[in-house]
């Protein structure tokens, strides 16, 4: 298995993506390796420890990667959060702010039971806007949030404030744009 | 194992989306059933066989949950297919048509190395538009194409024609919008 800070190498840095001044960091060079992605999801495994899961939530659309993997590894089912009217079945709706505007994030009425015990899974924690949202979802639908779960985290973003009543789990953190 | 009969009645039919006059196939109430997960992915293992793979490439987005589960359960990497502007670093562009008007989709130049023998994943195979231009992104890096596989085939609409130079798997198909 291969350790956080190997994993951190193969992930690869873009500069100005998707716009000048913003350092991309780019999971595709981690997943086509084949020890980048079995490591990944065992860290990621370890991360949860022994906790019971129900349901593995993963937002549209890389956290359907690991989402899925999450999901089958530990046995349970795998439920999308989707980009506004993807979803074909009655579904809630979420807005949360971008740095201009606002966008929105929506989950099958269905998918959730009251009580399911849920690991919410994202590639990357960045300002946490869309996490806090999925988060919402979840507990509109009278799920339990387990924990919420990244591969990479840019702490000088502080997400993780906005998820402070959660159990935020990453395994890869860049502390500045380098 | 639910067998491919069983996994078909965990699929939702919802009338008349995303526009009237369609019967979409979802999906997304098989995957959070359990053994609707681990089966699907287990029938998509049985229908590729033994044959060798070196990558598995999925399609944004649904393709992106049993891509990276047969990527996983295959000991290899995954490599998404992306919707045009997702992609940070260099990549290749296929359009395909669509009913109206044109689409796109890209790969990172660097995903395929060539000779890899590449199994590409998507969930339906309507009129099989987007895993032609898929395979042809293949192609241009010079990836082998062992196999296309689809959870979910609407024969009606003849897309295996259109890959008929390739494997065509799929679980679970229907003859018309009822």
């Amino acid at each position: 298995m291969l350790s956080e800070q190997e994993l951190k190498k193969l992930i690869r840095s873009v500069p100005d993506f998707p716009k000048k001044g913003i350092m991309f960091r780019d999971i595709t060079t981690l997943i086509k390796d084949k020890q980048g992605l079995s490591s990944t999801l065992e860290q990621l495994l370890a991360k949860l420890g022994d906790k019971k899961i129900d349901k593995v939530v993963g937002i549209e659309s890389r956290g359907f990667i690991f989402g899925a993997l999450l999901a089958e590894k530990l046995g349970v089912g795998f439920v999308p959060v989707r980009k506004p009217g993807k979803l074909p079945a009655e579904k809630i709706t979420e807005s949360y702010s971008l740095e201009y505007g606002q966008d929105s994030i929506e989950i099958h009425s269905d998918s959730i039971e009251p009580r399911d015990k849920v690991l919410i899974h994202d590639d990357l924690l960045a300002t946490g806007g869309t996490m806090e949202a999925a988060c919402k979802l979840i507990e509109k639908l009278k799920g339990e949030i387990v924990q919420v779960s990244f591969i990479v985290e840019l702490t000088f973003l502080n997400g993780r404030e906005k998820l402070n009543k959660y159990d935020v789990s990453s395994l890869i953190s860049y502390a500045d744009e380098n």
